[in-house]
């Protein structure tokens, strides 16, 4: 039996799908009845329940984006940090297997080979690195799991959000087994607040930028299948292979959807961050080459963007 | 047997000579030897040597004060939220009870009774206040362990330390029984850059406010006598009773140890936060009535300010 915390947050109903999909025996675990961030009691949880694999699908990100998580810092670390903390040491003591979910978001930037090297270029909204992913997209790679995070506490400048995440993964990989699945700007077809696709259209103005994005529903499908395969526990990039720009998901929106309003963008760094935004944003790349090596599939990220957009659901107004 | 964490602390070296003052059987952990940071490796300490009491005197203040916690964000949650929260996980598995280092530093102000009724003034440099303070004494208490803490991420602004030390204190009362000592700006006679006496006599300019002030020795003896006594856990304010201006200490300082410099103050808050420091710094008077009423004795705080002097001891230039 599979036990899911945050199984009514926006990733955590995606495994609950995926886990009724597959026909495997699960079990939610709800805060109000069983109060999983007190460590004791979900000492007695693991002990009384014993689930062969816990799943952490809960977490702070911030309403309605991470701006907020620069003021509710209590919550930030309690949700991203002495969380996930709390479970691990639950789950060391219990001998259970589980699997938490990170984010992409503590890195910033893509590798790019220029003047004969490959080095790290942090800002994707350069026109020559706009050029070189046009004409030569051969010298472009995403951040691999062995790549340090460069947009995290120890690499400030970060955002509070971004640093919480960083720290967790660096905790969690001292304490035991646990799988660390990276997640970033989810999406799929189903409108709604959390949903890449629909912030895109509600958006007033568009911030135009580069990254590797997770499909969710293939995201927990990988998740499961690394679990499934007995995979070897750590840290996994669990992006839709590639990367694309704000602008080509847009015109991806405009061509499937037939969308007709105008999209505004921001005219760049300068004006999103003084109007649109209060604290960084990350934008990267990932690569998924560790994943992919363990036998799980994924979709380039176009393909389950078109897919997403193809049958796309509008949340009832 | 007592084991000590943080032993070559400033605060951990206080307890390492009151026990052997006590003629107490302790242990010293060393992080290079026993890495107290991973939750198995201290579980297994716990499991082996099997103390009857552990004290943590580690944490992240900061070098040389707390606007490095500004900065140095990772360590300062990892030494004050997640290393507690790791110890008190241990503990409650191995059922050792324990006690914590924790501070006043996230309260800020006193209450005063103003207008028929006790109210929370958080400016103690105001004159009114200091007029109060002067004329009707009674009428100024400070706060006691049931009060909200009010300077911490809960109850903005706050420093980054104090915000790290008020959230230590919600998670560890959740997890068992354990003792949450809380010092204030600590001092005694031995001369050195964490002694309060000591950085009043280097600051090139000192910031007038009011505080309660914890004498190292009497505290770390405080501590242990809690213990000894078997006094219920939870959180005790552990400052001598009473409370001074800085300017009342650098007055005594003046007296006693005879110093012939001049003393310069900064105007007031807007000049030592536009040139004397980056964060906020809290001011506040607590009570010690909790922990006088388990019997354990503690100096007022001139008294212990006239020993110290008296014993003076200057660091070899």
């Amino acid at each position: 039996m599979i036990a899911v915390l945050g199984a009514t947050g926006y990733v955590g109903r995606a495994f609950v799908d995926a886990l009724t999909g597959k026909g495997w025996d699960y079990i939610t675990v709800s805060r109000s009845k069983t109060d999983y961030t007190d460590f004791q009691t979900l000492v007695r949880f693991l002990r009384d329940s014993k689930p062969e694999f816990l799943i952490n699908a809960a977490g702070f990100t911030g309403k309605p984006n991470v701006d907020a998580c620069e003021i509710a810092r209590a919550e930030t670390i309690k949700g991203n940090v002495t969380l996930p903390l709390t479970i691990a040491h639950a789950c060391a003591v219990t001998g259970t297997p589980w699997g938490h979910i990170s984010s992409g978001c503590s890195y910033n930037g893509a590798k790019v080979f220029r003047d004969g090297h490959w080095q790290i270029e942090s800002d994707l909204t350069r026109p020559d690195f706009r050029t070189l992913r046009r004409e030569h997209p051969e010298n472009i790679r995403g951040f691999t799991e062995e790549d340090e995070m460069n947009f995290s506490f120890r690499r400030p400048p970060c955002s509070f959000y971004s640093g919480t995440k960083a720290l967790a993964e660096e905790e969690l990989s001292k304490v035991g087994a646990c799988y660390i699945w990276r997640l970033r700007l989810p999406f799929d077809e189903h409108d709604g607040s959390r949903n890449y696709l629909s912030k895109l259209q509600r958006y007033p103005r568009i911030y135009d930028n580069t990254n590797s994005l997770s499909h969710r529903g293939d995201f927990v499908r990988a998740c499961l299948e690394l679990w499934e395969r007995r995979a070897p526990a750590g840290v996994y990039n669990m992006t839709n292979p590639g990367h694309v720009t704000t602008r080509e998901v847009v015109e991806m929106i405009q061509e499937t959807l037939g969308a007709k309003r105008k999209f505004d963008f921001w005219s760049g760094d300068d004006e999103f961050y003084r109007k649109g935004a209060t604290t960084l944003r990350s934008n990267c790349i990932l690569e998924v080459d560790k994943l992919l090596a363990t036998g799980v599939k994924l979709r380039p990220v176009r393909e389950a963007l078109d897919d997403a957009l193809r049958r796309w659901r509008p949340e009832a107004a």
